[in-house]
């Protein structure tokens, strides 16, 4: 017998690109195992994954908050309350016994959509947010987000010629999706001179272009905070964007998983979709989508979300309801962390005092490191950086010398993939290539996380590199 | 606007079918939440979920394992070790540590594969199990089982042209998420009379028909013990599959989840398909699945289980990964608890007496409550039912009186269908329907969990209502 041939497999699938977990961080953790040898003969003595967002890997150091981790702990064993109890705030032990009477065992499937208290609980979080009622029966809990995302695509993908709007550059988690569903990505471009604003003219324009190319537009894609930008948008534009979704009968899908990450609040809020379209009194179907991955949770390993239908018609969540079905339900560790989450421990309770110097020294140490690593960027030769308003990432663009471009053209890489793999190579600082997340044609870009502690040695890696391609390829 | 119309989703996803959690549960939550009030009218007092294989939901008395909850409680607050050393077994806390240095925090994304230390745990447990060589870059822990099934399925189906042999009855992931992903089922029947037998001729039958009418068999979908039936395969019939597999070049898909749950071990054990494929030096591509879920574990809400691929060639591997990578990782909770599924405390560890008491009982109360039931359900009128060898269901077949077959024309429901509905009403036991599994045409059966406790209470109930339903339509 000939085997499983990969030609044989689903088409789609081989297409699905994602760089975020590509070569380049293969390659890191290949570095990384070689790393634990004694005379490894690399340049460098850790590898420093600026990859991916994900606050508490080792090496970082974003601790998980005490308060998630004491209910979590005593809803795994719930007989810690009795034997250890002074181990425990007093409040962590009642809010434990609460969850417990709703959920019963962590052990046992939940409702497919998520334990139903739960999701009260968002509904509450949502309208405290807002000031607009959310139904706690429009709330599906997720294995985070993506599994949300991937849910929705999937089915508002009904033909080969539908498509969704999408932002470039993007999270790639986007594109991976639709062409594993077999849709198309209608990109819109954000605007980097204006810290990577979203312009609905763009939007309209590349809704046109598709259109005229026999694509049927079904949705629109906006990350807000932006991933991997860091904008936030403002009213006018999202009020730009309902009215633009309503006229074309567009699905809006708001992805808004990093609305924590807030760097400077003041002058650069997070106001959500849904409070937008409610204002508006608007019709437009909004799915937007929240997670405990990001903010200053950060428990990405748990795999927990949710996301909140308006205006969505019963019969179509009664068909996403069926689908969440025969995966069975979210894993209950993400829901909890979603209800700790969005019920944090108030003020006069025993652990809110702890709840807030942690919560407090994230925010400060996040936005301090952004506003640091942007400036010291700005300053390198090549490289222009938007400094990020929220989220957890830069996106520096690069002017790459034209001895570079052609020795990477040389060596089949995108300008900017050769850039990242050798700055991999010689610091053991991954980070994703902007060819990764979508650019214009020339232009070179990267993601790099805002998460890594020892921001001087860090940074001063970045530098140094820099400066040394920049000599090797005649740009200085 | 018109607003988001189902006729404008995905057609493929709306052909999607999930009986078990379908209009019988719907009508049980409902049922759940009327008995909360005070006159709720109903005839009796409580639902009783028998449509799923859930065995730590309320009301059922399959506890967690106290060595699973210590070293999860650990893991998620590692501080415990040092505030509570008296709450935990020594070797409780050794593993938890040793885990906490092999993954770091559960909050952080793990490689989307999973642990690899967990991996290789994994792989020992095989080894040991099997007597084969097992390589743990070729196990994907999961999010349960089920994300591995439709991983692959949507791998593996190509074109609407490609199916997958399925077995009839069978657990309706399968065609749904075939469904899901414009395959083609293959149905092939397993021998009621003898014990649900697999029988290698109805499956050459199976795949000649659908030769015939121009479908591409991509694969062969075997549950072993199964599910709903409970039967296990004999090693001749395994040797047999392997070969028809060989022959069709078809890629065996070997749902093993249910092999730590045998009633009768010494006449009916459970073989993996790996070791007969490794028996036979077969070079057919395998994929086995194994969960947390079920077992004595029973740590459904976890969400974890793993796949092991044998003879699948590294670029398919390399495009598996790449589809993991998208979801970012597996739930780290389920992931412990496959770690704690296949390396439980050993003889002279503090923690064994307590693990075996535990696995022994739910083990010791499964066998007699399965062999009880059946027995009951044999004595019953119109009923037979093969005594279960494994697994945690029974799935009993009714002949239903032409008038009750009449009156449920009448309802626009199948037999088996008006048969559940009437049982829940009048009794609140929930049970799915034999046409949600898949059953000859004229037959009727149903599919009940055997985890209820109360077994008098419980059977007594379905005995008293089938007894009257018989009445009601001239069946006695």
């Amino acid at each position: 017998m000939r085997g499983l041939q990969v030609d044989a497999l689903n088409p789609s699938i081989l297409k699905v690109q994602y760089a975020v977990r590509g070569e380049l961080a293969i390659k890191a953790e290949e570095y990384r195992e070689r790393l634990k040898e004694a005379n490894h003969g690399l340049p460098f003595d850790k590898v420093i994954s600026s990859n991916i967002g994900n606050p508490q890997q080792k090496g970082l150091d974003q601790a998980p908050i005490t308060f998630n981790r004491q209910v979590a702990a005593l809803m795994e064993w719930p007989a810690l309350a009795e034997l250890a109890p002074n181990a425990f705030p007093k409040d962590i032990i009642a809010r434990a016994k609460e969850l417990q009477h709703e959920i019963g065992s962590l052990g046992a499937y939940s409702h497919s959509q998520g334990v139903p208290f739960i999701r009260q609980n968002v509904a509450k979080f949502i309208e405290k947010r807002d000031g607009y009622p959310s139904n706690p029966n429009h709330i599906f809990l997720t294995g985070g987000a993506s599994a949300g995302v991937s849910l929705l695509i999937s089915t508002l993908i009904s033909s080969p010629k539908s498509g969704i709007l999408i932002p470039i550059p993007q999270y790639p988690l986007y594109t991976a999706t639709l062409a594993s569903f077999s849709g198309v990505p209608i990109p819109y471009h954000l605007d980097e001179v204006s810290e990577w604003a979203t312009s609905p003219r763009d939007i309209d324009g590349a809704l046109q272009k598709a259109l005229d190319d026999g694509i049927e537009p079904k949705a629109l894609v906006i990350i807000n905070p932006g991933n991997p930008t860091g904008a936030l948008l403002d009213e006018a534009t999202m009020e730009h964007v309902v009215r633009l979704c309503e006229q074309h009968n567009l699905v809006l899908l708001a992805d808004e998983v990093y609305q924590a990450n807030l760097h400077r609040p003041t002058t650069h809020p997070f106001t959500s979709f849904k409070k937008i379209v409610r204002q508006l009194n608007s019709r437009v179907p909004l799915v937007s989508f929240h997670s405990i991955s990001k903010g200053v949770t950060g428990e990405c390993g748990r795999r927990g979300g949710y996301f909140e239908c308006a205006n969505i018609r019963d019969d179509v969540l009664a068909l996403l309801y069926k689908m969440v079905s025969v995966g069975l339900c979210p894993p209950l560790s993400g829901q909890v962390g979603v209800d700790c989450m969005v019920r944090p421990p108030k003020e006069g309770e025993e652990s809110y005092a702890l709840w807030k110097k942690e919560t407090d020294a994230t925010h400060a140490v996040l936005a301090a490191r952004t506003k640091l690593m942007a400036e010291r960027l700005n300053q390198l030769p090549g490289v222009s950086c938007v400094d990020s308003a929220g989220a957890l990432y830069l996106y520096p663009k690069l002017t790459i010398p034209d001895q570079a471009a052609a020795a990477a053209l040389a060596a089949g890489k995108q300008p900017d993939e050769f850039y990242a793999l050798q700055l991999l190579d010689e610091t053991g600082i991954c980070v994703v290539p902007g060819s990764g997340f979508g650019q214009k044609d020339g232009e070179a870009h990267y993601r790099l996380t805002c998460l890594c502690p020892g921001v001087e040695e860090y940074v001063g890696a970045l530098e140094a590199f820099h400066l040394g391609f920049m000599k090797r390829y005649g740009g200085l």
